[in-house]
């Protein structure tokens, strides 16, 4: 998608750890012009998969999911994290390793809104290890909801998320992937758009 | 908003404790329609008031900022809470307390996405004892930022919040204000519509 990857390209600080900030349009501040087009991208990538529901983590997730639920009309989900009191003790859990903070946390979904009835979009602001994917495709494997796809803002091509799940056969895509990453460069992965 | 309060009788859970779960329409599995409804009303309240950012809080904040976002087409900023190493030495900073958890949590925004010529409007899904609205107005206040008001989905009307923050002079919309809660009944101040 070029007008992300020209934005990450213009706005997009990287700093030490391969760690790529985009706060002023996606992640902290978010550009709701970009997030609209980010939302019907998705759309138009699964819009024939019969998605019922849209499904993310929070907190930055659930802009993304919001206007890519606005998008398909159809309700999404927020994964919560940690220790949800509220959430009572019908839910699915999963456990999803954060190398940002380096430590394990739960993540919870409750049972009323995920069944096998479903079939799912997962979509994220970031893909690099793909721990947080993983974990909402345990989910929905809990949940026996079928998954039409990972819809991600950025991939960090140079980790090995994206192609693990991709050779579990699951289909990830990736609006822009980095494929390198220093101080002074981002090169993306060139690829013919997807139908 | 009629609408709303339908869907807090219709679908809304009372626990002990003065808890109200919306979780199944509004804060862990959202309906996109009643989301884009919420925005489109905050949008009429505040559409000449020269909002030029929404403001609010992760994680649930998020989803009903950007769809306010949407309606205004102003960006929205959301405060991250804790310790959000990624964010930098330029922050505002507040502290908050939530009586839910019984704690105190810092809340911060960088410097870069919020300053004096911004026209804010708060946004959030529930207001109680105001406690994060008065963090956020904390920090717009060492932005310089002027404040067009707080849109709140929620207001539990018997406890303090929404009267504190209205004497001092801000101007708060509830979209539903519940006067009094038990497990079995569930009372809404009536109002007229605000112009």
């Amino acid at each position: 998608m070029k007008e992300l990857e020209d934005r990450i390209r213009k706005e997009g600080r990287v700093f030490p750890g391969n760690i790529l900030k985009v706060d002023s349009f996606l992640n902290h501040q978010v550009d709701i012009k970009l997030l609209d087009d980010i939302g019907n991208e998705f759309y138009r990538l699964y819009k024939f998969a019969g998605v019922t529901k849209i499904l993310t983590i929070e907190a930055s997730g659930i802009a993304i999911a919001s206007m890519t639920a606005y998008h398909f009309q159809v309700p999404f989900v927020f994964a919560k994290k940690a220790h949800s009191a509220n959430l009572g003790k019908n839910v699915y859990t999963s456990t999803v390793h954060s190398y940002t903070y380096n430590k394990d946390y739960p993540i919870t979904i409750s049972q009323d809104y995920l069944n096998e009835r479903d079939t799912v979009l997962i979509v994220d602001d970031f893909l690099a290890n793909g721990k947080a994917a993983e974990g909402l495709l345990d989910i929905c494997k809990q949940a026996g909801a079928k998954v039409a796809g990972i819809g991600i803002c950025v991939e960090k091509g140079f980790q090995t998320g994206g192609k693990e799940l991709r050779d579990k056969g699951v289909r990830v895509t990736s609006l822009a992937i980095i494929d390198s990453m220093s101080d002074h460069d981002l090169t993306f992965r060139s690829h013919v758009t997807e139908q």
